[in-house]
């Protein structure tokens, strides 16, 4: 795992094998990060749950996949939700044979390898509520 | 509606029921912001119209969607046209079987919520010809 | 191709026929980019091949795809690879049907257009060795 800060911009890269939220988390804390967003990351991905969002089924759907898959993009922001940083991301992934699949990260684990970027904010606060979820820009 | 200005970043989040465009216009004219790029978005959305431009077909070719679907990734750019700010914006989408479809958007109503970024240019000046649609960074 | 830079961002429009790595290239040398991140990049490519990483095949499996699609997302990092900027790109991309695919991009041409927006960094050094491909964040 390497990361570096210029600005607001931190850099980071994490290794095969590692926990992608955890690894986040981890350059959140060492960067004191506790608002920001997530804008970019590419590599790959292996043994991850995605989610889809059913107000019927009243929560998330989750699709558990063992198998490795291109990152073709990741986004997401850090807000402070109790009091702790909490990571909201979103992925599209493409598989072995090209199609792509997506939807809300629930984890999963780094393929080879994981090159991002993340801002962070200094003035804005963002915080969710941890009852409705609900991300509040203050 | 919710957004904040750190720098030369904006952060907003939009809630359920809102138009897409409309929002990111008021955004943009709240902070004056005359050429920008979107950086990331996700959230939900739902009664969308996504469209894939075909020279054969002489023109943008648009389905239109209704069910909710996971946005994975928001991205366009603000420049002015005919005087006015203008939104061209691409999105990846994942629908509840975690298969992702995609375009340019034409149209979308937020789910849930949207939470993205977008950044303001001061001396970047970015215009849109009406006719030829043609991009120019001054 | 037209491109200019405001602060540590490089906003660039690429014309239809033209290279996509070469012309990122191309701006890169110009604003002596040695170490960045592409942050966004949208609009059409045609002629281009997509890769996913196989370890049991060990290498990447690249298709190639004459039609035009529509560039959902541009993501990757410029590093110095044999003292070279080397661009490491992931796309997710969408067919006439919307359906959408994505990978590794290898090579591209642009359709119509491409827009998008890069970051140089002036302190955080990127080098990728060129046997392992590896990322070093420095």
């Amino acid at each position: 795992m390497s990361f570096r800060k210029e600005g607001n911009l931190v850099v980071f890269r994490f290794e095969d094998g590692k926990d992608v939220i955890e690894s986040l988390k981890r350059v959140a804390k060492e960067h004191q990060i506790r608002s920001g967003v997530i804008l970019s990351g590419i590599g790959m991905l292996r043994d991850f749950g995605i989610s889809f969002y059913s107000r019927e089924k009243g929560g998330y759907i989750t699709h558990k996949f063992n198998e490795p898959v291109e990152l073709l993009s990741l986004s997401g922001n850090i807000s402070l939700r109790n009091n702790e940083p909490f990571f909201h991301l979103h992925v599209a992934l493409a598989k072995e044979d090209k199609s792509a699949i997506g939807g809300h990260l629930k984890k999963a684990t780094v393929h080879n390898t994981l090159e991002g970027i993340m801002v962070k904010f200094s003035e804005i606060k963002l915080t969710r509520d941890p009852e409705t979820r609900i991300l509040s820009v203050l």
